[in-house]
């Protein structure tokens, strides 16, 4: 669909910016970074998942030929006292220190001038555990005597978590809570009530190009080279490690070949730069695909959802109790806890509301941000759910929705108003590309068809702030100064076209500058498709800034306004040469702090509200299990589409990766020990794996203080794909699925499970 | 001298930002940069110095192992059709095209993968060359038959050059005249006239870091790595070239390693941009510190200066005639032609003046600007003609300078009025330091002693402009954006003084940010004693731009005027975490533009006056010619010192510069050919040269409008001093040297020549 609009720049499908030099290989990724006198790291890891270390031998790794040095945390304590991060709790050590919390932690690195001998010295450590038992389930671990960590140490730069600070004999890093008027009321007075409990499994986040970092430190600063998507926050974060000020830490971020939220906060940067710090010289480590299961990966959780519904098909009351799977350390897992939790009762106007959503620690490989921050998981629920209920209920399913839906205006559980949020205009969209008016083959015999439809919706990362410089040249040709990294998602490309529609200029003529924390400003970071919203409205407010300061020195050479002479001779007449410049700054920080309407405090709720609907038609043999996707719809709500070709690619990407959530990716455990960590063994989705149809939309809407009415649209059609396969699943056979990923075995068990009789509602 | 001032941080000698990396080898210089694939080129150069190329043949060089490829103007010609380049004139081509014009001229590149193979090949290149007649002295070069160009080709950019387009069939490049009131009337009426002409010598730079350059070309861009002091001007001269705009081209510039003014204006740029577009590989050129002196040079100048001058001892008349030899390419030197011409008259209040200053083409290597921009060779003439004058006339040649000095708010020969300009204070302040009321011994014998003063002033380049950027950071550290290039003056760490005096921080605590033209801000160059003034001045309007934001941030967040929350916490109550900048920009483009008083015409003068002094004892030895100088005392008007340490570095290394183009350097010529072109034989001083007593010193004064009263240094001492040394040799010997360098040989052959007899005045 596209965007209704006479903007020159807005609306139009430009071609990538960055597209020439991708395919002539001339990008620049960290990857391609050699420093004179740099060393290679190789990280050996535990095999243990919970375990004192008793001996670390590096002996035999240190007499390899071409080893600089062997470092375990006892070298890093000397040059970073006290080696601990992370972005909400600081309880994750730059190398395992004295204790590993899950199998594949990182107990020593060998630092070698060629990145095979590394290797192959890392295979000569031995390391001597004493066994801990550990704890793997986030149910468990809720109630269990294994205690991952022995103490809470929240990150003082996150106030509402200081409460927790020094709490110790739990593995609940964070417990919120959201109360909505009174549902043990609400569920006494309903007519009826639902009680399931679902679950989604561990997955990775993929991204094509692994992680990398190289660190170049020198006496009392840092230069950091790095894939990430957080350039500002990492900066800060060293800084704090290394107690210097901020302007002591550089850095650098080139295109990402991908990020997908694996990327943000620190990753491979602390220990990059400590690594450094010991050896004094240039230190790269670059993983392989399968050393990424070890780094981050997305919550697993358990949810259990119950909900008083009246006669008449309105919720009345709903209990929400979400627990979260985090592994061994928080990451940002505590955020993805209040995130996701604050919206797990779904996009439905319901009285009563209590929310219960916890952070876990276990000895699992870290959870953090993938795609979605946690409303894929809360909608794989709350969306099953739904449609358990309109079943029992034996109302229609759309129906049953569009009586429940939260419309535009009114409070969503924290008190936050829906605004601008298309929830039920999504909804119909899908319906009408669904043609779910149309008669629908339900098959025969073995084969049985069915369909399905979810909605959900996701609530922005606040507080958050984007800062963009626009500089023009004394010949009028224009840079944008962004913290913003393009990781494929082709911001380069609709920041340009955001600038250039301010100041009346082709976009293909604008010259992105890439993150680098000593040239671009501060961005929050690029995560939780913030950047179209929040960046767009920087690099927005900073071409107006220099627009008028155009406008000024038109006016101070004497010319009537209006007076539309290039800046290149307003420049010229100014200085007396090609000379100068025109500097535009724009500062964004969202004005989203509304007032609960009840209580009359000042509750954050969200700068903007992701919307994604998804429709699902599939064939299953019910004698194997084995099933396809016939049909796949997803719309998504993005406001304005800026770029709509680019934001269509987006919506796909983000369904063909929930895609392979919902159907094929798992990560495996046995006793804590992952069992299929590798491309071989753990799946995603190909070409083959696509729908045979399969149609990405977003529906006509706008969010009037995005940038051109634009808003994010990265996650949006991550939300409703799981449950609205899972609800076509389950109409298929008649059973509905609790569990994550769906697959021929698990669709099999369960038909063999019911004995043939189909299980639905309460 | 210390400035007296109760700031924290203005007038304080605090040690340089760089100095920690500098000693500790880890400053970068480009000589240090390897690129990936990068090439190494050497040039092949004409051993003739005028003559029609008939052939080049590469193809010996060709066939060495590890060479790439061997480039001449047909391959360069095929990348960039109009390979001519220059900030004045368009005149140079990029390698010799058809002819070569100076003994040294660049006709063929080898690219090679190794240094030493390129230099290998480059010596199995021949060259047949058809000889023409050559022009190799300025005064010659007037009215000579042999044409070293066909036609003017004046730069776009240059609006009062224009008039000169397509002027055919002479070698002068510029005729600059100056007339004020009426000269010959003035003659006429004066009691006595006098007329001498004065010559100075070809000299070189010799900076410690040889000319370097590495470009990187990519299609439809350009990134340069290069020592040089001009890289918003090297960024748009290659834009020219190329057809692009200027966010095409990046030009970074780390540390030098010196610069003088030879690094000024496209030097090797041009040449590795080509070549690099060509091989389509990045490809760098270092020079030998042999090759510098076929580079860039000062240029000798033939100075006739006549005076009249009444019986009481006024000037009332003087005609300068300045004939500046520039070599076979303009470079800069119509601008010095011009800056140097206006103020050839000398500091002195004559009501009549005619000055006739001519750029003029010769058959040698290209002058350009070399510290002291033409000041130096015509204060040579004035300020021996001032001595000869007195001499002849029986006055004290003090108070004969005195009488006719130029004092406050009179105006100078161009009407621009003296403002400022502590040029009777610098005097003074040399006396004093010269203990000159005390008795001098005169020495005896074949041994004779002798002192002298000179003053002079200089213009300062315009028109020009520098724009600065204050960033500061969420934790309030700070960074400072500047195109400033620091190449041992000391500017990072005056620069940071100025933004540390108005924010009120620690000058050492900021970070400089290096010249990057994707990075920071235009500015004109690191040229001409400009940048305490102008970019001091556009960093001061930067930092007050950012502590006006920060005043209106504490504003906004409701916090009483004055409060003084420091910022880190004002960012953090507007952002809710560490975030967020305060951008603060400047822009400074001086008011210099002062009408005429008497033709009310609006005239380009100077934004300020450089000035200086200096004084000299030297004792002779008669019968040799052998001389030692036993006092030297050198005093600028700097304004206020910001960093008085570094202010005296700053005018000790312009003093002993011009100590050796006074007394030791000279690049000697013989038909055309340098035949003193390596360090073995071309004289610099060393510490053994040094004047037995050498004080280095500054006036009390302030420039109003400069940054905290502070003006330029850097080339106030190179002013006065030859003159001074000259006429205290006179002094000695009873006999005027007119010609640069003085030499045991020159005095030797003077007092020969003299027969003894003194010879002085009219």
């Amino acid at each position: 669909m596209d965007a209704v609009t006479a903007s020159p720049n807005i609306g139009r499908s430009i071609p990538r910016l960055e597209a020439n030099d991708k395919v002539t290989g001339r990008i620049e990724y960290i990857h391609h970074l050699r420093l004179p006198g740099m060393l290679y790291g190789k990280i050996f890891r535990s095999n243990v998942p919970h375990a004192r270390i008793k001996s670390v031998d590096v002996s035999a790794a240190e007499a390899v030929e071409g080893v600089f040095q062997v470092v375990t945390i006892d070298d890093i304590r000397k040059v970073i006292p006290h080696p601990y991060y992370g972005p909400a709790f600081h309880d994750q050590p730059i190398l395992a220190d004295g204790k590993v919390r899950f199998a594949g932690e990182p107990v020593a690195v060998v630092l070698a001038t060629d990145k095979r001998i590394a290797e192959q010295a890392a295979a000569l450590i031995v390391a001597e555990y004493e066994d801990l038992p550990g704890v793997f389930d986030e149910v468990d671990a809720m109630t269990s005597q294994t205690l991952v960590h022995d103490e809470l140490k929240p990150a003082a730069t996150f106030p509402d978590l200081q409460h927790l600070k020094g709490r110790k004999g739990t593995n609940i890093a964070l417990d919120y809570h959201l109360v909505r008027g009174d549902v043990e009321e609400g569920f006494a007075k309903a007519d009826h009530v639902f009680e399931h409990v679902f679950r989604t499994q561990q997955v990775m986040h993929t991204p094509m190009e692994p992680f990398v970092s190289v660190a170049d430190a020198q006496d009392g600063s840092v230069t950091l080279h790095t894939a990430s998507q957080g350039p500002s926050f990492v900066r800060i974060e060293i800084a704090r490690l290394l107690g210097l000020p901020e302007n002591r830490v550089r850095v650098r971020v080139p295109h990402l070949g991908g990020g997908f939220g694996g990327k943000l906060y620190i990753k491979l940067e602390a220990l990059v730069t400590a690594l450094s710090m010991v050896a004094r010289r240039p230190v790269k480590i670059a993983l392989t695909m399968e050393e990424q299961f070890f780094m981050v990966t997305r919550h697993p959780c358990t949810f259990t959802i119950k909900s008083g519904v009246n006669k008449d098909g309105r919720i009345i009351a709903r209990h929400c109790e979400v627990v979260w799977n985090g592994g061994a350390y928080a990451d940002i897992g505590p955020r993805v806890t209040q995130k996701a939790g604050f919206t797990s009762a779904g996009p439905y106007d319901i009285e009563n509301v209590l929310i219960d959503s916890y952070a876990v620690y276990t000895n699992r490989p870290p959870c953090g941000a993938l795609r979605g921050f946690g409303a894929p998981q809360t909608a794989w629920a709350y969306e099953c759910h739904t449609d358990m209920i309109a079943e029992a209920l034996g109302l229609d399913k759309i129906e049953f929705r569009r009586m429940n839906i939260l419309r535009e205006g009114r409070p969503q559980a924290s008190g936050t108003p829906m605004v601008d949020a298309a929830v039920e205009q999504a909804m119909d969209h899908t319906l009408d590309l669904m043609n779910w008016k149309l008669p629908f083959d339900r098959g025969s015999g073995k084969i049985r068809r069915g369909r399905g439809v979810a909605i959900g919706f996701k609530g922005i990362t606040a507080p958050t702030t984007s800062v963009a410089i626009v500089n023009l040249y004394g010949d009028g040709s224009c840079a944008l100064y962004i913290g913003t990294v393009d990781m494929g998602q082709g911001s380069d490309t609709v920041m340009a076209q955001i600038a250039a529609e301010v100041l009346n200029i082709d976009p293909a003529a604008i010259k992105i500058i890439h993150p680098d924390t000593d040239v671009t400003p501060y961005d929050m970071g690029t995560l939780g498709s913030r950047s179209t919203y929040h960046m767009g409205t920087a690099v927005r407010l900073a071409a107006e800034d220099a627009k008028a300061k155009i406008a000024a020195l038109a006016a101070e050479l004497g010319l009537p306004e209006g007076t539309n002479a290039p800046l290149a001779e307003l420049l010229r007449r100014k200085y007396g040469m090609q000379a100068g410049n025109i500097i535009g700054t724009g500062s964004f920080i969202p004005d989203y702090q509304k007032p609960d309407t009840k209580t009359g405090q000042t509750i954050k709720g969200t700068p903007f509200w992701g919307v994604g609907a998804s429709g699902a038609e599939v064939e299953v043999d019910t004698e194997t299990g084995h099933f396809t996707i016939t049909k796949l719809v997803n719309v998504a709500d993005v406001g304005t589409a800026i770029n709509p070709k680019m934001v269509l690619q987006q919506l796909s990407g983000a369904a063909i990766m929930q895609l392979g959530f919902t159907t094929t990716e798992n990560m495996v455990f046995r006793d804590g020990q992952l069992t299929n960590g590798s491309l071989a063994d753990y799946k995603i989705p190909n070409l083959l794996d696509m729908p045979r149809e399969f149609i990405n939309d977003y529906t006509q809407s706008r969010q009037k203080d995005g940038p051109f009415g634009a808003k994010g649209a990265g996650e949006s059609t991550t939300i409703a794909l799981s449950p609205a396969i899972g609800n076509a699943i389950a109409d298929a056979i008649g059973l509905f699925l609790p569990d994550l990923p769906i697959t021929p075995e698990s669709i099999f068990r369960a038909l063999q499970d019911a004995n043939g009789t189909p299980l639905a509602g309460e």
